[in-house]
């Protein structure tokens, strides 16, 4: 059982990333820091003659160690109410891995692993993250990936984060079902 | 009154652009290529005792221009269910221009705004693009732009947008709108 | 093609109704006005040993009406953020009928059916009323009640709904449409 | 420190109601199991030359009783992705309250309380059950009543509740703020 963090956030220590790291505490993990990786924007040509090109950055690359692993926590900051750009432009490029052959069966290897999401934000994210919470359903649903849960955390400042018990608790509760499926 | 386009989209003559052109047809526009310009990935320095740091990208000179407009259109195809990495990229970088003196009253100037969404999407959009509305809407309260319509459209293959009929008399109706208040 | 109009309103005359009698003026349809019905709330008997005992109300006797139609119009004026109890009272008892002989296949049965929802509210309906939506979509998923369209309308007072013309063009469409299927 | 429990659903020891009395375990508080009152549809009469009509029923006086507390639980099993139709009859009566001298300054007492929801469903109530909580969101939002927060439990047979040790935790966690709020 091997588990991949696909991290979105743009801070360093960001209270997504303590309320992630609490989540793998102790367990082995594979970190992908989106930010660190060069992703270019997806260049919509599905319905070029010739299909999708080959784009000269990291995504395949990456792409193709995520899916090396059987839980995806897709751990990332609300930014204006969803996950951040990075995060969304990791994911917007899936519809040129579902086509590509060196990704076939795509969804085949989706519904075999499992997806939680790890979000803090800090307007009211438990009523106004609800929307980020439907369309990662939608896009996990479209790729057949199981949707195994989802942690919402409320946290404005550096820190703040460990004074939202409730998100801590689903951490702690997280953490105990990664550890027995990784033992 | 100035229009100004957003376009996130990643296609050239793409189906949200054809709807999008329906609108403005005629009219006075400015139209803003999000993919055209450099716009890098926020990163969030709101915590950082000097906060944001200047970014050498377009961003800064691109919102300046945006911010000369009355109306804005978000025209986005829809990606995953929601708008482009493109575009939510353009909006999270708001937070840093909140924070900008450059961009001082920026809540005051966009209250003075009126704000459209254009969005076009292959999968259900009538009910799987309900969410990215819900965001939208968020997004707009919160620097209290007024959100004053949204269309939705739905087509997978280039073209197909001109036969969702309801998009284009959404479209049409809008365009009678703008033309009123640019003449 | 035989269309029925399930009306959840409390009020004669009121903007849904105005708006639903135009979409279906000049066709034949059985008008289902919930409210003049007795309908009592759900026993929730599920789990009972003995199921759900029979209740002396009129919903056996309309839904069976309700089911010999092929198409089913929702039209509900929007009551703080959703359908009218009325017409959820009704839904709610479908629960029952799922689990009755008398309406074995009840599934199958929807699933040949097609679903309108039609729906009128006061405080910004093109926003707030899309949880109502999704709620819709939810529900006639469960049931496999294919959901072809909704119409969302804008009214206070009476007679308000003749000043949107976005729901009057939708409504018109949707004339067009069972015009056609019913000739 | 008064405390309302609104039960609007319709089993007895059902799941929901297995949640809320753990939340309020050794709490004194008000149950009104709203099944138990003779609540009328609304009859939508706000345009009426003479407005609302009193109707003979037990709402009134249910509602001042209600209108005594500080803190009121919505207590409801999900019936088809919402609330109940019993307890969203009683909401849909708020239309009436607010247009009637008995009930002067009805927002302004409800800006006083605290409101809480605890619902229960067994299809996915995580991601399905969200759309009910936005509504929520809306209705709160619309009376000026603070939504304190909200708790979501899965479970399809009776006690089943009691697996969905999330739930519990949640349900534990409100327990100990009302019991400090009531001491």
């Amino acid at each position: 059982m091997k588990i991949a963090i696909l991290d979105g956030g743009g801070r360093r220590d960001g209270n997504t990333q303590t309320l992630t790291e609490r989540v793998v505490d102790g367990i082995e993990v594979s970190r992908f820091g989106l930010k660190e990786y060069d992703i270019h924007a997806i260049s919509d040509e599905r319905h070029e003659e010739d299909g999708f090109h080959a784009v000269d950055d990291d995504y395949d690359a990456l792409m193709t160690e995520v899916m090396k692993h059987d839980v995806i926590l897709f751990a990332t900051p609300i930014y204006w109410y969803s996950m951040t750009a990075t995060m969304k432009g990791f994911i917007d490029r899936w519809s040129q891995s579902m086509r590509q052959p060196k990704f076939a069966d795509f969804r085949e290897q989706m519904a075999e692993k499992k997806a939680f999401v790890v979000a803090v934000g800090g307007d009211n994210p438990y009523v106004k993250g609800l929307p980020m919470i439907q369309q990662f359903a939608n896009i996990f649903e479209f790729v057949h990936l199981p949707f195994e849960g989802y942690i919402l955390g409320k946290a404005h400042r550096p820190g703040d984060i460990l004074d939202d018990e409730s998100a801590l608790y689903a951490a702690d509760r997280l953490h105990q079902k990664l550890k027995e499926w990784t033992s």
